[in-house]
């Protein structure tokens, strides 16, 4: 059995191909099509165990991407499969599905139609998503299945999901928190009851998922609680060019005194804001290396950005009562020792101690051995998550 | 030494007459014009001691409202004062001081000017308070003190004050978390050490001011460290009519779909939402009563309110790395043994523990004997405090 994942952003097509065997996925190759679009278009393509190879070359839309990818994946030298048809399943990524799904279901034309309607709370991304999935329904014969982020996070109570707003903004037009990177929490959360030692309906687990996009999720009973992303991606932690967490009422004064309309601030907001506002660029790494240089900016923009992650981590051990672990995943919570360790240092009060020595080397439970609550560094893998889901439809 | 305490509100003056004997301040009136400038004004005066009296009587503005309490204070039968030359100082109520003011000041054209600029960030109270300074000067020759809301949050640091916008916003237009309550978190906090136990200067205090308008401080070291409310009052936790933290997306999406201003969705988030919104009163006596009654939404409105005050304390523990005491006040802090069970219920693992009986009871430590951290009923008092500053000004 052998399992395509696709992932379409804005400008990029990013694939995996797995081949199942006995319940173990193995990935044949990965690979994305970026600054489609755009100019400069390029494709990458990675088959495991082989020489890598890398193609420069126009790609007007996601369907002249999936078609430039498909001879790489059946190429002599490249490619994973001897022919396309040896697909047996497509999984892809959708970002909001809103109430209406809360698990991964079978691409028909009714979930076309849902995954549209939601665009209204995910423009840049549903759209997106539907393109690249209309594009392998033109191309191959294979079922799509949708695993959507928010899913996971559709058993958070009403108290945590509610904004204070007028009542009928949530029974009209559906607005609420749903949450996003629900894979990456799902997976990471199951892995690290795995290593807690307890059965994972058991566990009282805090996940955070540091990336470009960044969220942090409450796990108790094998269920989220509460998770740090709202209506859209934008609410929560700072980001790399998302605001997080804001007073809605200075959004509305910077509105009024820059006379800007919804559109355009939301575009500052999520493009602008995080820690390319505060600091001049949404890498941390870089924000990071200027600070070192003694830039002021991006050494408060890292304070910043760990000060958001520990109240939300304080936060949600409020909602837990306590936990079990705090697992940190994606870009930044898998390879910046320094950020983990500034964010957990003042949680000695909830039973949190790292091992300063374990946490460097980055090995999987850093907290000391006495702590009460594990310290975690789990990779996370979304794309494995959707293949397993994927999968597990199709049989 | 006789000081006047005044604070208006947009159609209210509301105030208290002190008089300070070595150091001691006693209460010898209060009370109230309501319904300024519209139909069915009301002032209601309450001397201590004496006969309280109440006048219908139309009020077109607050100079005429202060007219009419001016000789209710020398009356003969309801009067505290033989003229009203006896007062030495007044002190008034001003709810946004921007970073001009760090702490409360003789007040002249040019903090006049500076509190009228200020008006951007709180459009309904800065003027308001500025309209009860100017009559005060024209009738009255005792010097004019004002006592900001934001002052005692001037301490914060910058990682909590900071947004994640870009950083020109807070450059140039100041926009920044300020807090607000900052004379009833300053005083219930300076009582809670007393109550602790140990110099103010070595507590960490969590302070909960619940009332029609909610906010929650973190003091460590005899300064504040964290506050729930943002630029304006409309951040933080769900309040009687405001949203508290909303996703910012979640605005912007909604005035796209209906076609609205930032002043009305301003407007809506200030004053339509909350618990009113939720549930169609701003007034938790009310809103419990319904639930009780079996009205869901109503039960869902107080399960959103106590849990956004859960995740605020949660948050602030971590920002405090512990605590010594978290503190109630204001109307719900002061008046409702059941929420602040409901509200501490969670945080067993942080070393807090009720006394369901002293609770009850409205003792000011409520904690067990063993709890680590003390829980306190602490009643405020803003003009106190005000009285208090003006007082040490004066002198
Ligand atoms: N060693 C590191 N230190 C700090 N940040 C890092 C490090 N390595 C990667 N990152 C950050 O991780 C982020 C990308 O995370 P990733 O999970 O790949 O993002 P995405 O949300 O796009 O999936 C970038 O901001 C990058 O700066
Ligand atoms: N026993 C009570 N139970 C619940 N709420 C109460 C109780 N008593 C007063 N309140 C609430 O306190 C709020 C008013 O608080 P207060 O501090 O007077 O407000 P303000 O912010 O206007 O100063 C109202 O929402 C009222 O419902």
């Amino acid at each position: 059995m052998k399992i395509l994942v696709v992932n379409c952003g804005s400008s990029s097509l990013k694939y995996q191909i797995f081949k199942v065997e006995e319940g173990t996925f193995n990935l044949l190759a990965k690979g994305s099509a970026t600054r489609i679009g755009i100019e400069g278009s390029l494709i990458e393509h990675k088959p495991s165990g082989k020489e890598e190879c890398t193609i420069e070359k126009p790609l007007k839309n996601h369907k002249e991407a999936m078609l430039a990818i498909e001879p790489l994946l059946t190429d002599k030298t490249y490619g994973v499969l001897k022919d396309i048809s040896e697909i047996n399943g497509i999984g892809h990524r959708v970002v909001h599905g809103g109430e209406i799904f809360k698990s991964s279901v079978f691409i028909d034309d009714k979930v076309i139609n849902d995954i549209d309607d939601l665009s209204k709370f995910a423009p840049l991304h549903n759209p997106a998503n539907l393109t690249g999935i209309q594009t392998c329904r033109q191309l191959m014969d294979a079922p799509n299945v949708a695993v959507f982020d928010t899913a996971v996070h559709q058993t958070m109570p009403e108290k945590a999901f509610m904004y204070g707003l007028p009542l009928e903004y949530y029974k009209n037009k559906g607005i609420r928190k749903y949450g996003f990177h629900g894979t990456s929490h799902d997976y990471v959360s199951a892995e690290a009851a795995k290593l807690i030692g307890k059965p994972f309906e058991q566990c009282r687990i805090i996940t955070c998922h540091l990336g470009n996009g960044s969220s942090i999720t409450a796990f108790k009973d094998g269920k989220v609680q509460d998770t740090s992303m709202g209506l859209t991606p934008l609410q929560g932690v700072v980001m790399g060019t998302r605001c997080g967490d804001v007073d809605p009422a200075a959004v509305l004064s910077v509105m009024q005194s820059d006379g800007i309309g919804p559109k355009k601030m939301d575009e500052i907001l999520n493009k602008k804001s995080g820690l390319l506002g505060l600091a001049g660029s949404s890498d941390l790494r870089d924000v990071i290396d200027m600070a070192e240089q003694g830039n002021q900016d991006a050494e408060n923009a890292v304070e910043i950005l760990v000060y958001s992650i520990q109240k939300y981590i304080g936060s949600y051990l409020a909602t837990l009562g306590g936990a079990d672990g705090v697992v940190f995943t994606a870009g930044i919570g898998e390879n910046n020792p320094i950020i983990r360790d500034k964010v957990l240092s003042c949680f000695e009060y909830a039973g949190i101690k790292v091992d300063k020595n374990k946490n460097e080397t980055g090995e999987k439970i850093f907290s000391t051995e006495d702590s009460k609550v594990k310290a975690l560094l789990i990779p996370t893998n979304e794309e494995l998550m959707i293949a397993m889901d994927t999968y597990k439809l199709i049989n």
